[in-house]
């Protein structure tokens, strides 16, 4: 079954946005039997969106719209799609009330603009919007589909995975797709693949293998197509069982929880409390654990200790040490972890110090140099690595790499 | 003058690779004065290829054409285009040195593959790759270009920086386009849309307007195209003077600085200090602001306040006051605010206390109530806001008004 994306929007091809929701939306398609035949960016006009829908309907049997519903006047997607299809735009009640309780609950009065919103096609079936103003929208002819959403990529992936990918999945019957993923932390793709090599070669050639890299970690999914989803899974499965003999102690996720969210199972299964103390990672740690939702059951709280005054007044790290070891060092990130966890009393501890950069390198600890330690009542375990020259890549890489460090600790 | 990019390759419509070539590839082409009319991705078929580029080259004056230039099999564009075109492929001499040298640099023979990716059509003009081992190729043809270079991103840049804007340049004469941004905070599209109305319907028709919203903040793109920069700079910059007039407490950037960034040059200019204590945003704030490098001189730290216990221990927040008006009050998040700018003996602080949501709202607190206070030495500032149900969006909605609440206490 063929679809076609069709992204609207003069910031695309400017080059001022990146396209994510292309990206996001042929990853999500294809996972549930698309084949994504073409992506297409036009400009807001109606020349370019008409001439562009017209190739993807004559050859594609869905067309996914993204953008140019906003409620101003430079978005005319929603006008240009009615007329298509020989509708008219009508007022909705439901899709009324959901914008003008998203308005007064932001706390504003109701505009001629938000007004405008609720009209919607008499042509199609209406897509609620829980995130924003603009409602989408779902035309139906010759037996194609038409979807049209808000560019927005968090309005536009809660309505796809809510709405658009159940009512395809009840529209069309398509095949059977199993994708499985292994996350892996703590090894970087090439070792990776080298160890995997023989495992590799010897997939059953219903298989298809990826390798997924970010910032620290390594996903691997494994893609299989057909008709039976026993048998497809059990296939994958013993394929899993064979990689967890070879690398199992690089893999900390089978059901695509990210660290975070492993890490707060574990804790929670030990009724364990955890406070991180953070320099170079600047938060970013206690942000990905709070971004789990009842991460208050575990998660006591952070110490962002950036300045030298801060470790030492707020996590009793010794200015002396400081002065002789440098801030970025095992003595005071050892002295951070066990101190915040002292301090919060927790059961356990992270903490980083570090050269994110791009600048404050050194001869000795240039950019990219960060120490991590985790604590227990054990005791303190720390680590040093060498990451890159990028700011934001390090700060990701430095937490990764700790909440892998907490995960060994806490499952040892 | 009109331009294409064609982008080629099955990794990106399963979504497997972002297409950041084309976004870069606008941005650079924009800037010298293309009009990009349109981005077409398509797989590595021969059918669909020659489909997209005869729709491409009947729209447009110039077309980019990025991957599909691999040693592999499923690579095919070079001999699709040669043959388009009525060429066929011979021997570089050239490029076969630059493939041997580049091969046996990295310790290895050349084999047939390599042999092979030293044939180039002998009807475009070949752009030599110092990257990587597949040449570029430039066709002309009834006074159109199309240009096809390898979809690796750094060698395509350097390929386009290097040879191809320099080639265009030289055969085309392009007008000058020039991009203004506004940056808004504290106002939605809708609202700011109203305000905004009267000065719109004036604008000059040279000049294009465009709303680009994400949580919490509004940007406004004004565009212009024509002969003459500075003239036309001049045109733009004296709406932008209107706009201020209109909605200028609102404006934060007219420089494409984010909040974090502007925040951190206040900071700087008045050689002030800042801390923030954080509930609700988990750390996220701590984050925004240290992803800005050189955030030490300013940035002394915070404390993540998840558990009450941390509020009352490390902020020295009241626990009576905590058992009579709740965690996510006014009382308490001045309270945290005062606490925490007291702790780290700083000039300004930040304070959230909210509930993020899924779980954990109330009828009098329900899911996206949050509380947010700043902190000087006149004082604390707070404010409720009543945000959504999505607890991603509550915590970068949250962050976003608190770094706005700050800007205006700092500027006022």
């Amino acid at each position: 079954m063929k679809l076609d994306i069709l992204s609207i929007g003069d910031e695309l091809l400017i080059g001022q946005t990146l396209n994510t929701n292309a990206h996001w939306l042929s990853k999500e398609l294809n996972l549930i039997g698309f084949q994504i035949r073409q992506h297409t960016t036009v400009s807001d006009e109606e020349i370019a969106i008409i001439s562009a829908l017209n190739e993807a309907l004559g050859n594609s049997d869905v067309v996914i719209i993204t953008g140019g519903l906003g409620p101003t006047k430079d978005d005319l997607t929603l006008n240009i799609l009615t007329k298509y299809f020989g509708g008219k735009l009508i007022m909705n009640e439901d899709v009324y009330q959901d914008i003008e309780k998203m308005v007064t609950g932001r706390g504003y009065e109701m505009n001629e603009l938000n007004r405008q919103q609720a009209l919607v096609p008499d042509n199609a079936k209406v897509l609620r919007n829980k995130n924003g103003t603009a409602p989408g929208t779902w035309f139906e002819k010759d037996g194609k589909i038409v979807v049209s959403m808000p560019g927005v990529p968090y309005e536009m992936k809660a309505m796809t995975s809510n709405t658009v990918i159940p009512w395809l999945k009840e529209k069309i019957e398509l095949p059977v797709i199993v994708h499985k993923m292994i996350y892996t932390q703590g090894i970087p793709e090439s070792q990776l693949a080298e160890k995997l090599e023989d495992w590799e070669n010897n997939l059953p050639n219903t298989i298809k293998l990826a390798y997924l890299p970010s910032p620290g970690r390594v996903k691997l999914r494994l893609s299989s197509i057909g008709n039976n989803r026993q048998e497809i899974e059990a296939t994958i499965n013993k394929e899993i069982e064979k990689v967890k003999t070879i690398i199992g102690k690089n893999i900390f996720s089978l059901t695509e929880d990210e660290l975070q969210v492993v890490i707060g199972d574990l804790l929670r299964k030990e009724n364990a409390t955890l406070s991180t103390a953070e320099s170079c990672t600047g938060g970013y740690i206690a942000h990905l654990i709070t971004q789990v939702s009842g991460a208050s059951d575990y998660f006591k709280g952070a110490v962002v200790s950036y300045a030298n005054e801060t470790k030492i007044e707020s996590l009793g790290v010794n200015a002396d040490d400081i002065n002789q070891y440098g801030a970025v060092s095992k003595q005071i990130v050892e002295q951070m972890a066990i101190g915040v966890r002292t301090k919060l009393n927790t059961n356990y501890s992270i903490a980083t110090s570090g050269v994110a950069g791009p600048s404050g390198g050194t001869d000795e600890k240039p950019v990219g140099t960060v120490w991590i330690a985790v604590a227990s009542e054990d005791g303190v375990v720390s680590k040093t690595f060498q990451f890159g020259k990028d700011r934001a890549i390090n700060i990701e890489r430095s937490a990764i790499a700790a909440l892998g460090m907490l995960r060994s600790l806490i499952i040892q």
